[in-house]
């Protein structure tokens, strides 16, 4: 353990985090605070801001602390916050402990996990390698300007990490039970047919959109996309929306429209799937789809990099944690394209919930972990004895 | 002619009737000014008001002219008009003559028809048989204290006519191209389908009721209910509304629900499409069906009575008129419970519109066709030299 571990305790770093206000798209204070912490400990700390209102601006912060030959180990995180709601038994921006929790917005979502990580790095000072930080102010929102901008910047610079661990929250019921090794993708679609108003009294002057609408939504409904695979659960189509808004039951409508949301597995891509669905849908006289991925899906198939971590846990908690692909969207769909991602973090159950909150012991362990991972990437590639399953990362 | 025609001029008569507001449900004013026309013809007037609001206060008025041995002939029709909106060209209850047409809303739908019957009526004082007016106040609302109420009081008066002539705008591009002999049924239905709401990452979790709304309506698409008959075109499903409401992408619905219009004829009930579509709507879990039904179809089938006006149109106008069944309901779908009823009136291009209209011309024929119709119904069935066709009723 360094000599600057001590000022590092994970709970008053996730406390000084959690003190700043970041409600999505984040800027400024939350950054400083964080930077105020990197410094000290040796990282070259890059801030840009980038974005107009309403998706931005959205600061990102790239950290770099080289430190001789060695892999570049990366951790990717967000310190903006999903709006706290109104209900909370304190204010959701004054950290505040209450019996063995910390609560506050971004407790385990994600600012107690990045204190955790930058508490785990004051605790090993003087490991060779590089160790760098990707953080954005926008994972919670359109992500336009998140962690894209930061890795076009990354590019520029010619910063390429070898392993990325990204701290969102994957655990559930208990610190270590699961961390996520893919993620499906997403895509959401409308569907418009167009047609003709008329009286149902006359309905040879009108032209019903509904029954194309039906056919298409059928159709839809009998397409089975895959049965999983070893990693992932089944793709999914979901219809989430149909909209005609006609209030006169005597008026045949001009227009209906619906709304599907598909996730899916590496089976598929987001662009395979729009054209799948277009093609169902442009049989139909007036018919038209618009789409938008949301995000590709990726997997980093299990071996030494899900191996490590859960030796990690294990060693820390006793768990061997599930390898999942479940959940929605995080940036890691974007970090795949960069190297090998894993992800794992806190306990999820209050995430984007009211008086979100962390438990101080989780704060601990999770500091111990992400040391561990540290010292089990970056240690090792540079000790004779430390040859063996480690290296083969 | 009577030596009281001279008074009842029907251009006169329209004026007097369109002068009096009557918005649907209608009292009051526009039946004081009828009652006056018809008091010094003879007739024996009951006017009863029934009905709360929004569905009422209703006026019906119920006028009866015995005069001796004979058939009875009903003419039926109403003083309500709808709403005229705003737009017109002059003041809708002002009635206008501009050139050949006399404007004010219900100049064809329907007060000017019930004027050129007071007309026919006065040029036919001699007549024998007896002669009434079925006039309600809501024809055009829900007609709930309407004709229904009529035909109860006429009931309990023991008052059933031989034949009935319902007086609305039936004529398409000229007076008595078109008469109508029957009308489909109506029916609404409403499929409500429960489910239960979640996210679309976590399908399991969640009860999506779209799918099982799109099984049934793509059931209720595949009917065909008939192929037409001799006099009706063929029964016809339209689904006219579909509603979801849910406004987030990555949300599945907790509910869904669709709305049916079929109008159909004489080959179903309005109770035997409700128990076929609730059928199919329970197959599926959580799915319900509310129905209302609006009327029944009627047919009076084409004989004597339809072959009597068509005589009296073509002998004023030269034209056979078609025998048709089209269009929306009537009360014509109450009355022909009691007799065989026919329906012949003015041109319907203008009814509820703006600047709703009737040709001078239209209403000086149209009271010499209705005082023939009378002339064959009652003359003839009381005179040795009227024998053959004519009595064939
Ligand atoms: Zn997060
Ligand atoms: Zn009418």
């Amino acid at each position: 353990m360094s000599e600057t571990s001590a000022t590092y305790d994970p709970l008053d770093l996730a406390r000084r985090l959690m003190a700043c206000p970041s409600i999505t798209p984040a800027t400024g204070a939350v950054f400083d605070t964080l930077e105020a912490m990197l410094a000290p400990l040796g990282f070259a700390v890059e801030r840009f801001v980038e974005g107009d209102a309403p998706d931005g601006p959205v600061e990102n912060l790239l950290a770099v602390r080289a430190n001789g030959p060695g892999p570049h180990f990366a951790f990717a995180g967000h310190l903006d916050v999903v709006p706290p709601g109104s209900g909370w038994a304190s204010d959701p921006f004054v950290p505040h402990v209450r019996g063995d929790l910390l609560h506050g917005r971004g407790a385990v979502d994600m600012k107690g996990s990045i204190a955790c990580f930058v508490a785990a790095v004051a605790r090993q000072s003087a490991l060779p390698g590089t160790i760098s930080l990707l953080i954005t102010g926008d994972e919670e929102g359109p992500a336009v300007h998140g962690t894209v901008a930061l890795m076009a910047r990354m590019a520029e610079r010619g910063v390429v990490p070898d392993l990325c661990l990204v701290g969102e929250p994957t655990s559930v019921n208990r610190l270590g039970d699961m961390v996520k090794i893919g993620r499906r993708g997403s895509v959401n679609m409308w569907i418009t047919v167009a047609g003709s108003q008329g009286h149902v009294a006359y309905p040879h002057l009108a032209d019903n959109p509904i029954p194309r609408l039906i056919r298409i939504l059928a159709a839809i409904e009998a397409i089975t996309l895959d049965a999983g695979t070893d990693w992932f659960q089944p793709s999914n189509i979901e219809i989430t929306d149909i909209t005609v808004g006609n209030p006169a039951t005597n008026v045949i409508p001009a227009q209906a429209s619906a709304r599907l949301s598909i996730r899916f597995n590496d089976r598929h891509s987001g662009t395979s799937l729009v054209a799948r669905i277009r093609a169902i849908v442009e049989r139909e006289d007036g018919a038209t789809l618009d789409a938008k991925i949301s995000g590709e899906p990726f997997l980093t198939p299990p071996g030494a990099f899900s191996t490590l971590i859960s030796d990690a846990i294990d060693a820390a908690t006793g768990i061997r944690p599930e390898l999942s692909t479940t959940g929605g969207t995080s940036d890691a769909r974007f970090l795949s394209r960069l190297c090998p991602v894993v992800e794992f973090g806190l306990c999820n159950a209050t995430m984007h919930k009211l008086d979100e909150a962390v438990a101080l012991a989780d704060l601990a362990v999770l500091t111990t972990i992400y040391a561990d991972i540290l010292d089990r990437v970056l240690h090792a590639s540079s000790t004779e004895e430390a040859a063996g399953p480690k290296r083969a990362i």
